[in-house]
């Protein structure tokens, strides 16, 4: 069974991380939001990508979910004597990570060849594919009026501001990355990991043609909003500011045409009938991620998930 | 006594260092090479400048002479597993450096402007300048017909290739930083240190302004050759691979024109005639600086023999 995840960060990478431990080499890809990218120090970074590959990887910090486990903070600390911003917390060895990729854009390759090499070096089985190789950067408008990249909203302002809409510059005019669309044509499952839906998912689906793609072969999404909260991250809050009741259900809404199965928490099974009258087909389960264990466990439940509407399909 | 300093990167740091500790503070300014500056992993670098900085502020690596002491590697060692270029040894906290002066220019600041910062930060009290705020690039053709940026000949290659000669791009376009012209016209005494004559001086010199107010006002050149040897770097190599005897007399010839004294080494002492017939003041000196107390005599000697040529014109 071939299996495309679109993924944005921790969670994704988790999820995507858990589907690597069920399936053969060859058998997954990964496409990942490239919309949080930015340009700091002069650096193309690249967070969502390099969260997915050092998750895969092994190699990225427990705790935090992001950046490089046994890490230190050298650089960062000297720029900090400088009086330069250091909001945005890159350890040494990832400096290496964001070093290496910016000298090979600029001269000219791309990105997604970048990270099938970086992926090869950390022996990341798993294609994990970049949504496009042309810049789209997500940008958040506040309800006070400001326009911020969505790292200056995500880390330097904390999430704080209150979103008031979304903008993908650059997304109408790019192109999905080699090997994007034919990964979505050609897996029987495509997953949406319970990412963000507003900035991790938006952005790799307003890339020409891959909305497209899902809404003819339809796929199957986790939902990050559990019990009305997201695990990490704002998406429950977007919702509220959004004037959207923030919930398993909106997010169900959310993808509605997109869908043929939606997972969602224990917690939620409540919302089962409202999310069946959306003609999706439901799944309770246990999607809290704590360990590595329940990683591989959410995703053995959604492949079984997904061969019995295969076998359902054949009968 | 006001002084202004020519210089390259470790050699000119030693004895700039030697004199910001005779020196009262204000009375000292160094002008320094940018033409070894490139750009690496998308940063700005300027090894001389960083060089001559790090040394005013007593956190250079004190056993290589470039670089900070008690510095990590990890970014570097990460780039290594990536595949990537390790031929030029960044630190972590000296990529501090490179980061947010990338940073600060590429948001418009002038390098002069970003340099004068950091040695606030550093508390190196004399003042330091980029002989220029617009990029020079030193590129070294060597014998076998390629064309090298400097970095790469000397680092990269470690100056194995025989140099054919040198180009200095955006030189002739470059203005002086500001301060530059001011300090070279207001100083009683210019000293150009014992640097690379081809490649660390003549850089400075090719920007605009610059050699002509030399050649008015006369300085006094330390000899970078001591017994037909360099100290560091490929000076005596350069010379003698453009069909040059290397020597204190073949440096002191290079500065002729801009030249009222000429400090070369006790090991030497027989080409004082021949200096002398040049119309240049020989000093005899112990010029090679092992120590930081070297540094300071030399320093001292040096302001002695300036003082001297003063109390001479004037009587």
């Amino acid at each position: 069974m071939k299996v495309a995840v679109l993924a944005g960060g921790v969670g994704g990478a988790k999820l995507a991380h858990g589907m690597a431990n069920c399936l053969p080499a060859g058998a997954l890809t990964i496409i990942v939001n490239t919309g949080d990218d930015f340009s700091h120090f002069g650096l193309t970074i690249c967070p969502d990508l390099d969260t997915v590959c050092y998750t895969l990887a092994g190699i990225a910090n427990p705790v935090s979910g992001w950046g490089l486990r046994d890490e230190t903070f050298n650089a960062l600390d000297h720029i900090q004597t400088l009086n330069g911003p250091t909001w945005f917390k890159i350890g040494d060895r990832d400096l290496g990570t964001h070093l290496e990729r910016t000298r090979r854009l600029q001269a000219g390759e791309p990105l997604s060849r970048v990270t099938a090499d970086f992926c090869q070096r950390w022996e990341v089985s798993p294609l994990v594919l970049p949504m496009s190789d042309d810049p789209v950067r997500t940008i958040v408008h506040t309800r006070d009026g400001r326009r911020l990249s969505f790292q200056e909203y995500f880390v330097r302002e904390a999430c704080q501001p209150a979103v008031a809409r979304f903008e993908l510059p650059g997304a109408a005019d790019a192109a999905p990355a080699a090997g994007v669309l034919d990964a979505l044509e050609q897996s029987d499952v495509i997953v949406i990991a319970p990412s963000n839906p507003w900035v991790s998912i938006d952005p790799i689906l307003a890339v020409a043609g891959i909305r497209g793609i899902i809404e003819r072969r339809k796929a199957l999404a986790v939902s990050p909003i559990i019990g009305g909260q997201t695990v990490k991250g704002p998406a429950a809050k977007m919702y509220a500011e959004l004037g959207i009741d923030p919930s398993a259900l909106a997010v169900a809404r959310h993808y509605q045409s997109l869908l043929w199965g939606f997972v969602f928490d224990n917690l939620d099974a409540e919302l089962e009938p409202q999310i069946a009258s959306l003609g999706i087909i439901p799944l309770i389960e246990q999607t809290l991620m704590r360990s590595d264990q329940d990683r591989v466990m959410l995703a053995r439940k959604i492949l079984q998930f997904s061969e019995n509407r295969y076998l359902r399909r054949e009968r």
